[in-house]
């Protein structure tokens, strides 16, 4: 990770005119010079500072900076120390066997007594997925919305905790006391019900963290974005504001939710006799409310397939996000009762997900339901970066097997993101007037075309931090650095292990990925330096062994004339470990020159 | 695969009207139901027709439909066989350890005495790839145009067969004559120079093939597509064509080649202070050239990097595809004479490859090129599915190393496609007249939207043969059906070996990535029943193996208890095999019940 100081050297709110942000824009890399020009004279300031370390806030990203997932975020000032969601990411291609990576916790052991509480902006996993873990680790109270926590109870429920966690609901306006922090939830737009920005009163000024939102002045079943309240504290003045990152390579404004819905309805309407199957994001409640809405109106019967459909379904309808007409949701098992016409299909696997619904249905394995030509699959998603062979699978097979498939490629509206473009993050910063702006959530390349949009409105580049996971960013009530940096980084998660799976076990389980392994089997005696039983091998994935008998025969051989080889120059005294690697050389070297592979050679040999 | 029959009813060549036309589109969901109707009785017509095959052409794609990459098609009458193309496809991210997928050649096996020549369309690795692994099996002569067998010649340096192939260099319009085939040579545009289509006069009629292809009304350096010829070919009567489809999904026509470089020249006008670094494919001379072109014109040397780049170059010069100016091209190691806006750098690795040069120079790995403030980087490419993350890695890192990153996210233009969009499609349908239309060339969806094509124009949906690899598509002067099939799929190149690595292999080698491999071993005595060396276990890319000495530790208990229960029941006799499943299910039961996770267990247990 690279060290970066920074330091703000003026602290006056001096808004750039019109004018100014213009020339902005054109210097735009020229800003960024001067902030590394800055870091420089920076670095004798920030020692002095050292000494009033307790009168300044430490703004701490765990996770989301440089990657997408495992949001979190620690503010600490003093005694008191209070995080901003909690996130997972998914492993990436590279992490063989891994199920998910959380935060490195290792810093918040060190500073265990002063959690106060974890805050929640929505209940997305990329910010609630790691809260299992921690929770085992910190008992402190989870502040969020009623969805938040209702999705995260049901995570709870297979995670068995050791304790009854204290699940703190509250609602958007609440305000919730930490130490010497006050924490105030704000309504936003997002992809998944009932998600807040939370502004974060401190000791040096307001901090507000925008959570992942979107401005939708057309939302399904909720309130815009209050971007009233977001006028109000910005009018007070913002000390500091972290701001998503996602979409900040997008331009203009993300489409209201309700467009999609009329996108929806104009392909029930132009297929009246065919069964519409629509693939979603579970968490997507609006997105499913829509459906089954259109599906209301035009007399379907809705049928949910995939756990994790049923699962959100069902708490969105208990805690009332969900008002369904009765008699609307059939069981899957009652379609048979009715014509194509009449029923919409509502499934997971909109990402390709091997295990999922979708899959299933598509490719018939494992699944009640059977796809047709009297089926149109709708995918109202987006791809996420990585599945578009997968979702590319799912869309050959249906074509194959003659089912219409209505996705982003061919026909657009049937999705729109969650997260906010351009001129969205624009409104945000113009409401909010912060002195300091701290690009979050997401890869480099996103925060740095919203570093791009911070400048383009004018703030100077001295006051936009470009930060990384781990780096302590110290925010003082006039001046503002990157002082230092703190343990941060992935835990892997591999079936019930949290972090016993590290670099050494992913080479290994790369290289055995690529050519598999050969064991190489013998029984010696040392000091009669005779082999009692010589060398057999076994080998899996490396070849197919019936095919190539011959090949490991001889692979035996060459083990065995290289230890006769040992035995011989050594006079009988040759050291286990060395024999053992003597005899993997011989068999790698003999087995490459062969197949032109490298397989994994694990000797094994016993002494009598 | 599906076993399809279909049957061409209708012979005559009643092409539609415009008002016609139109109602087509709006049925073509019917149109395919009716193909469908057609398939059942034309199997009984097929039957009958057994007698007559040798006066009917049998067209076999061995590669290409249904999937992207090793495109092969076979074309056979009686006694004589021709290939078009011979292309290998890159492994997809489950063939663990796979190098390269070729097709499978068992039916040119069993007719390879009929095999008259292999017609090469253009120099992509997915039309020539597997050449020389078809070479080392058929000595036929290969046609193709100078730089195709210029680019097969560098591999057969690789590649050493035990002869020297007959590659034949035709020029566009050439004709040669193979048996009762004459297949004429047509130029297209494409995005690697001197690529063509190929007309084959058959004994059923005259049948074209697409190959790949685009119009390009300003292409670089050569000419427009020959539509004369294709409209001279139309007007005499094609009997049937086969046209790619990657692009079908696509609305409108491909931009030219030279709309790119008029956006790239802006780019080098927009940085004249800046060393611009172009990444794009090898293979497109035509790109290179433009970069070339623009450099010299605006004073800036160029140098040239990565090892495919640099072959292509050598070439393509070599051969007279590109003049460069003298003293443009310098070394790598001259550009530190030059200040940056003096400097273009055109390099391998807009795939994000992790072993090009423009990930290693992002990396700052293997390089003598230092990547910086200084510089631009260009990805005049597109990225090929499946690669999104890779490509999203580089420009990550350079984006945080502060260097500026253009590609088709952020700025259109500075790529185009190589292939047709749907407009040039129906220009080629419109210019051969074709009686019957075949799609190839593209995964299902691609080859469904060719068929819509192909529909919207006209052409009865009993006379558009959907098919398959490995099927055989009969075309008589009268008629078209698909009858049965061939062996066909995959042949999975691993090393030096060719087909050693099937289904077994990579179950294995998924299996050892996902959760590695445990090894126990052990010496016992059968006769005695008794444990001579106690069960001892290795494990790679299971747990880190120092941090879980005690568990490795029992599960050796484990394995030793099963061991002691097995002699004990049997009461000394107890088979191997019988005692080594018993050993693995206990030691796996184990594991698992403690790890959550499911390794590759291997019991190896001597006898003493």
């Amino acid at each position: 990770m690279a060290k970066k100081k920074k330091t703000e050297t003026a602290e006056s709110d001096n808004r750039t005119e019109t004018t100014e942000k213009k020339t902005r824009k054109k210097t735009a890399q020229e800003s960024v010079k001067r902030t590394r020009a800055a870091s420089v004279t920076g670095k004798a300031k920030e020692k002095g500072k050292e000494k009033d370390k307790k009168t300044r806030l430490r703004i701490i990203p765990l996770g989301g900076l440089g990657e997408v997932g495992k949001n979190m975020t620690v503010f600490e000032f003093g005694d008191d120390l209070v995080i901003i969601d909690c996130g997972l990411a998914f492993p990436d291609e590279e992490m063989f066997g891994v199920d998910r990576v959380i935060p490195d916790f290792a810093y918040l052991e060190s500073v265990k007594d002063k959690i106060r509480g974890l805050l929640l902006t929505h209940g997305h996993e990329d910010h609630i997925g790691a809260v299992p873990y921690f929770l085992e680790r910190f008992p402190v109270p989870v502040y969020g919305t009623a969805l938040t926590l209702g999705i995260i109870r049901n995570k709870l429920r297979e995670h068995k905790l050791a304790y009854t966690p204290s699940l703190v609901t509250v609602n958007a306006g609440d305000k919730v006391k930490l130490g010497v922090f006050e924490a105030e939830f704000i309504h936003v737009n997002h992809s998944i019900a009932d998600a807040c920005a939370i502004a974060l009163q401190t000791p040096v000024g307001t901090v507000v963290h925008s959570g992942d939102f979107k401005l939708d002045v057309s939302p399904i079943d909720e309130d815009v974005i209050d971007l009233t309240r977001f006028g109000e504290i910005g009018r007070r003045g913002v000390r500091a504001l972290l701001c998503e990152s996602t979409n900040a390579e997008r331009s203009g404004f993300t489409p209201s939710e309700k467009s999609v819905g009329g996108v929806l309805e104009s392909i029930f309407e132009s297929n009246p006799d065919k069964r519409i199957v629509v693939a979603t994001f579970s968490s997507n409640v609006h997105r499913v409310k829509q459906v089954i809405d259109i599906s209301v109106k035009l007399g379907r019967k809705v049928a949910v397939t995939g756990r994790s459909m049923l699962t959100v379904l069902d708490a969105a309808t208990e805690l009332g996000y969900m008002k369904i007409p009765p008699e609307t949701v059939i069981d899957v098992s009652e379609m048979k009762y009715y014509s194509p016409g009449k029923l919409t299909l509502i499934t997971t696997g909109s990402q390709g997900e091997p295990m999922s619904a979708l899959y299933r249905m598509a490719f018939s394995e494992r699944t009640s339901v059977t796809l047709g030509r009297d089926d149109v699959v709708v995918l109202s998603s987006s791809t996420i970066p990585g599945n578009e062979k997968l979702i590319g699978r799912i869309i050959n097979e249906l074509t194959h097997n003659g089912i219409k498939v209505i996705n982003g490629s061919i026909l657009t509206g049937v999705h729109t993101s969650g997260h906010a473009c351009a001129e969205e993050i624009k409104l945000l910063i113009q409401l909010c007037r912060p002195q300091v702006y701290i690009p979050v959530h997401g890869e480099y390349r996103h925060l740095e075309a919203n570093r791009g949009i911070a400048s383009f409105l004018g703030i100077p580049s001295d006051r936009i931090v470009m930060s990384d996971i781990g780096e302590v960013i110290e925010l003082g009530k006039k001046d503002v650095s990157v002082a230092g940096s703190v343990p941060s980084g992935r835990t892997l998660i591999d079936g019930f292990g949290v972090g016993d799976v590290g670099k050494d076990v992913l080479r290994d389980r790369k290289h055995l990925s690529e050519d598999g392994i050969v064991i190489v089997y013998a029984t010696v005696d040392y000091d009669l330096a005779t082999v009692v039983i010589p060398p057999v091998i076994e080998a899996k994935g490396f070849v197919y062994a019936p095919d190539s008998e011959d090949l490991l025969r001889e692979a035996g051989l060459a083990a065995s004339d290289e230890i006769t080889a040992a035995f011989d120059r050594r006079r009988g005294k040759t050291d286990p470990e060395t024999l053992k690697e003597r005899v993997r050389r011989a068999v790698l070297k003999f087995l490459s020159g062969r197949t032109g592979r490298n397989p994994m050679v694990v000797p094994l040999i016993n002494e009598l």
